[in-house]
């Protein structure tokens, strides 16, 4: 099994149904991207000990862990206290980062609320913030980044020079007008024998109708393209329309 | 304390960046609605062991816990076998369910496909599904339901049906023009004050600038009045300007 990544989101905002996540798609892409595909999120709460629980299982599972939210200036931040806590380490100052904040704002505008920023668990790399001056950090293999997506995004730059790029994920997906039931069978034998392929099935309602995207996704392109084609014999078998198609290996004809 | 509920998202789709999850955000208001709060939610992927292990951790945490995808009639749908395997109860054909799909798709159409979503964990309570006939269905605290958010949104009335609301939770919200490290401090103050409101400090960009939202949430509206008023006192203090306010607790003048 290749490298595997995992990301913690950090906040009642996105619980309470006030805030929309905009984090996840976007890093579960990055990660698709990069060959160390994301493979748990967890969204907890802004509680110390859900904090903790959340970082130290998915670390101690997962190759990378990202973390999203909670390290700004106010009392409800308290991601970084959090993180040391889960490491069992001290929660300092930390002088690059201050001297950061302090280059950024200016001596006059640190206040003690934005210095409290470079408060970080001890041993930890910082990772760069074009966008807003304070640093996010990383320790071992937990990358702890703001959750403003534009931030966050800006972080991510730094984390993925981090981390080294796993086999391509290709995938090709087949939308047809047929309800997933009716190739349920033949799509499963279609799984039994491309083992190194992982065959999805997806419904959809478009105009009130169940339609179904079936996504062939992996690291063998060949075996990718040898199933394509029997999903593409099947759904003509059964008197299905192909209605999009979107390859990334070629099938040929 | 009151009830809590928990939420997991069943699927590759997510995971791999393909699909943007639409249900969290639906829940989570609806359970605020409910006051019953979404506490904490797991994306994990259509392996069984990691259903299994997030089924049995929330439902020993939570009131109620929710899981959406992986009940229909592919290969790739094993919610249903992972449920009864976190239970430890026989998985078998559910009559009632069985005799739903026949009613719904008639004797020559209920292909063994089809059929096999009425393959469930022993004891279980059925969840109706207006939209596409398969119900979902509920054991002891965990419900679980369909993925596509019409057919989930459909079986969670019935689900409401089950829940006892808890206490109306209430919020706040205002939105000014400061940087929220400039009201952090006298944040954490009003925070000290009023142990019972939960106090969020949420920046944002807006046309390339930050702004703030400070979020007042909790079950008890005088103390959010009274806290939302020192919210209000301090922005005007640190020269901050109200851009806009959404208040479910009257502040009064």
């Amino acid at each position: 099994m290749g490298q595997r990544s995992a990301l913690v989101v950090i906040g009642n905002e996105i619980l309470s149904g006030r805030t929309v996540d905009k984090n996840i798609n976007w890093i579960a892409e990055q990660m698709t991207g990069r060959g160390v595909p994301l493979t748990e999120v967890r969204i907890v709460p802004d509680i110390e000990a859900k904090i903790v629980e959340a970082v130290n299982g998915l670390r101690a599972e997962y190759d990378y862990v990202f973390t999203t939210g909670g390290i700004g200036p106010t009392h409800d931040d308290i991601t970084a206290a959090s993180v040391a806590k889960a490491f069992g380490v001290e929660f300092e100052r930390h002088q690059e980062a201050y001297q950061v904040l302090l280059d950024y704002y200016g001596p006059a505008e640190l206040t003690e609320a934005r210095a409290s920023m470079a408060n970080m668990p001890r041993g930890v790399r910082l990772l760069d913030n074009p966008v807003s001056g304070a640093p996010g950090f990383a320790l071992e293999n937990v990358y702890v980044m703001a959750g403003v997506p534009r931030i966050m995004q800006a972080m991510f730059g730094h984390v993925l020079s981090e981390i080294a790029p796993g086999a391509a994920i290709l995938s090709n997906t087949v939308f047809c007008d047929l309800q997933e039931s009716l190739i349920a069978q033949g799509l499963r034998a279609i799984q039994d024998r491309y083992g190194v392929v992982d065959i999805g099935s997806y419904p959809s309602f478009r105009g009130g109708v169940l339609n179904v995207s079936v996504v062939l996704r992996g690291t063998d392109g060949e075996a990718i393209a040898a199933a394509t084609k029997e999903v593409l014999a099947l759904i003509d078998e059964k008197g299905g329309e192909i209605r999009s198609q979107s390859f990334q290996v070629d099938v040929g004809d």
